[in-house]
């Protein structure tokens, strides 16, 4: 699906892609997602929207203009729903990035009605793409734009382990890959640093970047990292990691492989952990 | 310098933090940097700060903590300034991401003070790494962090060659790596292929992820990737890029060691696409 962004600027090409008889609405519950009889997304006719809500363009499709409703979000359960995962996970890549924008993008614009400069009404611009505060409502006139959040999710190695952790929130025995938000003036690698210091207290080095991939709880970009650490003594922040330890090339075999005897439930193959554990476990082999 | 995230969600250590003696206040002229006879970063006393503002605590050096006041940012002059990125050139990574902390959070505290979600006025915490809206004033209680906008900045190649552009507001005869915002529901590598496709008119392959770093105008990001083009043929957005070629081998390596008939003018040293442009040069003669 092609996002576009020539159609979101231009007011008469995009009223033109919403009037167009083919225009597609994706159906969506709240942010959650609606699946047809095949286990993909579901999708109606642009023209089935409520004209009280804004369309979001979430591109073209070959002719097809693709849209979602600016619903207002509303009750959506919680994002860990494990049911919500299983199906996100049953879709092709294409699929759930189209989901992911619009998920995002619907809840951005559900806790976006207000100007953050001035605190005045602001409505939706550019196809969804932007919110304007409107100086005729005696407004400041900023324009906003849908936010992304960078976050590192990170592997540390020391002497052949991988340190693997786990936040109160998960499911039983799940272990993951430590996580959290690049901050302003950091660096990716500078971030994977400081999370690993403050979470696990590890001093890492030898930083590399393997993968990135978008997640719309609410809307971040998980960039996928491992490092090396040489003295493995843990000391754990007891408020984001519950418990973490190292874990071996066995170990981690056999929980990716689902045996009933390993000692730690691995990540579900459409998170990123996962394929970054992947990509440890072919780095210990070759 | 540790960012001491322990210490801004502690009211207790952190004011403790504000009274220490040597607490030291990173001086700014509204969001720009003030230098000391060095050339360095200028610093007072944290007591010097105006009664009025909130502090936002950088981080503790040592025993020494680190504040920047919340001035409201004001006049600041254009970020393209080639005064400012000239001294900022010239600090150490560490002293230019300190910096660049300071200057991105103080922005967004001066264009985030009313809540996004209802409109009622938000006030800064957890040191300035937060902003709250007060139920206690009729406000949603909703609490808000800081943004950083991730940006892809990348090269493509073909036949040997590598693209360049230049944006209408560049200095003269400047070219440099095209950039754009990742969007949600987008993996870095995704965001490489659109913005290629949609400011150059090309179709990439074989993204790879170089380098990251923070760029504070006003809250970036900058992620510098590399990537293969098969058909060099150019379309560009012209509102985006004015101009953009294929340079040869021989001609970055004129423009990079500032021959004066070279046929561009280098990004400076501390831009990232200057670094992305060494590392293409250190694989053509590999």
């Amino acid at each position: 699906m092609d996002r576009a962004d020539q159609v979101r600027v231009n007011p008469e090409k995009l009223r033109e892609a919403i009037m167009r008889p083919n225009a597609r609405l994706l159906k969506l519950d709240g942010l959650n997602p609606v699946f047809d009889n095949q286990g993909d997304l579901a999708w109606g006719a642009a023209y089935e929207a409520s004209p009280d809500n804004d369309l979001l363009l979430l591109g073209v499709d070959g002719d097809t203009p693709c849209f979602a409703e600016l619903n207002g979000g509303g009750n959506s359960g919680p994002a860990s729903d494990p049911r919500l995962w299983q199906a996100l996970g049953a879709l092709s890549p294409d699929q759930a990035a189209v989901y992911a924008t619009a998920r995002s993008l619907v809840d951005w614009h559900a806790r976006h009605k207000f100007c953050a400069q001035c605190g005045k009404p602001t409505s939706s611009r550019k196809g969804g793409w932007a919110r304007q505060c409107d100086k005729d409502d005696g407004g400041c006139g900023a324009e906003h734009f849908p936010r992304t959040d960078p976050v590192a999710i990170m592997l540390s190695e020391c002497e052949g382990k991988v340190l693997l952790g786990r936040q109160p929130m998960f499911p039983h025995k799940r272990f993951s890959a430590l996580a959290g938000f690049i901050e302003p003036g950091e660096s990716i690698e500078g971030g994977v640093k400081r999370e690993l210091w403050e979470e696990a207290g590890i001093k890492v080095r030898d930083v590399q970047y393997v993968a990135s991939q978008p997640w719309p709880f609410p809307s971040s970009l998980m960039m996928a990292c491992t490092s090396i650490t040489d003295d493995p003594k843990l000391t754990l922040d007891e408020e984001e990691i519950e418990e973490a330890h190292w874990f071996s090339l066995d170990e981690v075999k056999a929980s990716m492989n689902g045996d009933p005897d390993a000692p730690f439930i691995a990540p579900p193959p459409f998170a990123i952990a996962y394929n970054l554990l992947v990509h440890w476990l072919d780095g210990q082999d070759s």
